[in-house]
């Protein structure tokens, strides 16, 4: 809220902090794990999957992605202060050969061993963290789960036991959307262009679906990286979570320099994940 | 994430719930506590003014609001997954008779004693819950603050110790704007129209600044609902949390009907905070 030449030139003269990360930090993320999606304007969408942590329905997006199959659908539901969702909106489009209709549930994930533990519990579970490989978690230590912060990509589903494809897509636009977490499978993360959907205008119909073809924002074509000829695919890294340099990072937000004032802690999804194109 | 047939089947059958506020749960929210901000496009933004709890920066937004102050100003930035901001981006233009400066801070209010508690911890305060009169707040045991969520209405300003007249404003349009508790001042919540501000287009300029008057988004008027001619006031009313109700509609947030997995908790800024037209 700085007027914006003093900003401006607090940006210029800051020098190195403990909490910036050094070029070992960054890592690449493979070609097969990132969703490029453009839509009409040229306006380009890019996701990285969690191949880790939802691999079936991981499975199931990277053989809709190289059949093509979102080419041409739309962004068709974009409610306030909750989701923007796209895919089929009449789910009448026949899915590829080896696409599963009903993967099996990814709701959780194996495991809790987060890089990094926000120093307080979560107002949705008793623990959370960001993993060495920069995604945010939580568990009530028995399960653990990819949290619907903002931005993350869920899979839209029918009612349980429905888990989805993975065709329907979902990403939160509001202020949370984490009582989805553990009843929707977590396939991804927007790493670029989360502009192209948070500022799609609303609809005032039930659940934010567009009223039709005028109102739909349509996709150009969705594919994977690793599909895409070598001269023209973006290559990004993700800043890595396993080092003192992130740890500082999550202290700073609790923990700011005074005169602000710090809280003393801050939400799993108010920690920044950094991603960057490969200089 | 429900097909839209069955969902609106399950909207039409709902019976009542516990979890319903009754007649007597809406209570009028005063005239001079409602400022109606009108967008190009005939965009009608309404925010109720936290009259209660930050009483010096209110009384300068009454002041603002009585001169027509904000008229032909706009909306002059718009920051992805941070804040959409308010008022005369020049900072030149004279502040009314009468709107002080620099008001004494109120980063802070007196007391904590909601009216419905949050059962677990928050990741930025030790306790937080919802005032009867329907409000936010949170926590450490010694200060007590109203909540940065999406959708509150804080006053911009210049680095501290300047508090800020009132006069910029900005709303968060993202995942979580917390950090700025008890470093901002919040004067107020927008109860209608919060998609003219979450969707406008971002901007990639340092701070979100848009690059001048072809981005802006132009204020045509703001009014408090008190100044409007009677024949066009809009009249608004608050739920009250001061009831089992809204108890009940907590809890069902935290512990929704199997199948869905609850999570036992939610953060105070996933509460609804319901307003409605008066009848």
């Amino acid at each position: 809220m700085l007027p914006l030449l003093l900003a401006l030139a607090q940006i210029a003269a800051a020098p190195p902090s403990p909490a910036d990360p050094i070029e070992a930090d960054w890592r690449a993320i493979p070609d097969d794990e990132l969703l490029v999606m453009t839509l009409r304007g040229d306006r380009r969408v890019v996701i990285r999957l969690a191949a880790r942590y939802a691999p079936d329905h991981v499975a199931n997006v990277r053989r809709l992605a190289l059949a093509h199959w979102w080419d041409e659908l739309s962004v068709y539901r974009v409610q306030e202060n909750w989701v923007a969702q796209w895919g089929d909106r009449t789910e009448q489009k026949p899915l590829p050969a080896g696409v599963t209709d009903r993967p099996a549930a990814e709701f959780e994930i194996a495991g809790f061993a987060p890089a990094q533990r926000m120093g307080r519990p979560d107002s949705y579970a008793t623990a959370s963290g960001i993993t060495a490989d920069g995604w945010p978690v939580a568990s009530d230590g028995q399960h653990a789960w990819l949290t619907h912060c903002y931005g993350m990509v869920g899979v839209a589903r029918d009612a349980l036991p429905s888990t989805g494809s993975g065709a329907e897509l979902f990403t939160p636009i509001g202020q949370s959307a984490r009582r989805l977490d553990r009843n929707y499978t977590v396939v991804g993360r927007i790493v670029a262009g989360m502009q192209w959907l948070s500022a799609l205008p609303r609809s005032d119909a039930p659940m934010g679906m567009y009223a039709g073809k005028e109102e739909e924002w349509p996709i150009v074509t969705a594919r994977l990286a690793s599909d895409i000829p070598a001269a023209e695919r973006p290559h990004y890294q993700y800043r890595a979570a396993d080092n003192p340099r992130f740890a500082a990072a999550i202290a700073r937000r609790a923990h700011p320099e005074p005169p602000t004032v710090g809280l003393g802690g801050a939400s799993v999804c108010d920690v920044p994940l950094a991603v960057r194109k490969a200089p």
